[in-house]
């Protein structure tokens, strides 16, 4: 399986392309940041976010994309800009019939370090031994987008599997799964 | 001058099409909403929501794109989902190269009604009469699109002598205006 994990943000959008499957060892197949000015205004940052988010989906072909999920409780302001970064990486993802799965930072952190309240730094560690980097990758937000396609590739087997027990429970008691609906409405063949 | 008036909204994004210049009487071209499934993943939504606007553009071929500012004071889960519509909102726009304004609900508020504490009811009243409607529009939604153009085509006259002003004295000062420089790394030949 590839993931394309993307840590968005306004300024900074990491992002991070793994290949492998849980219990295998895992490979780096790129990483890297989409960056706008911040002197720009917000609608032609978020264009910006689209062509770069659009090019490492040409470059890279995954499989399904991992975005982190967004956070109310931290600085209102900033999360507004992240809330909108997200929403064009996801929309990049979706229209091109990606699945995209959201995972937060500390679903990401217990993932990789085995503690949901690890420091940037042992993240940054864990990314570069599992991935058998020289080094970190920098900035920060290009180790969390690779630590969110890890994160991806390891929880994907039990997210199916629990979907699946979802759906066949549904099928049993006679309810459409919603994912069903939305998926018809877009006329999609996805799922 | 033609503007697209948006509303943004997981659920419901208003929409509203409105023709004329300011000290003119206005004609409405067209209104409506928007609409995602709530059941549906919210990257199937944003998908639904660029299709929308685009048909939106499609059809009416607006000069610019007037997009309610999302605040950050009202219920933090609701202001994540309209921060997110209304980024796809402002990427369909500028993507095409359409100038992309925010204006506050108090600022369409104050345009339309005189006051910028104005209730919904008069809003949409205030609408109807300018727009010479035989009923409000509703939902509010495709109302408050409505009275969004509107504050637009009666705020773009001064909005525009205040740009102008402003890049003439950075002329003057030396310094580069910050647009240009964003309009620059876009490479396009807007604005």
């Amino acid at each position: 399986m590839r993931v394309l994990g993307i840590d968005p943000g306004l300024t900074r959008c990491g992002v991070g392309v793994v290949d492998g499957v849980a219990g295998r060892p895992l490979t780096m197949i790129g990483v890297g940041v989409v960056r706008t000015p911040a002197e720009a205004e917000t609608h032609d940052r978020l264009v910006l976010i689209e062509r770069g988010v659009e090019e490492w989906l040409d470059a890279h072909r995954p499989e399904a994309v991992a975005v982190e999920r967004v956070f109310s409780q931290h600085n209102v302001r900033t999360v507004m800009g992240t809330a909108q970064a997200s929403a064009v990486a996801m929309l990049c993802a979706a229209r091109r019939g990606l699945p995209v799965a959201l995972h937060t930072p500390s679903e990401v952190k217990a993932a990789v370090t085995g503690t949901g309240r690890a420091e940037k730094a042992q993240v940054g560690a864990m990314v570069t031994r599992l991935l058998r980097l020289d080094a970190p990758p920098k900035p920060a937000d290009a180790a969390d987008a690779l630590a969110l396609a890890i994160c991806h590739i390891w929880r994907a087997p039990a997210q199916n599997r629990l979907q699946q027990a979802h759906r066949a429970q549904q099928a049993r008691t006679g309810r459409q799964a919603p994912q069903a609906t939305a998926a018809q409405r877009l006329k999609g063949t996805r799922r």
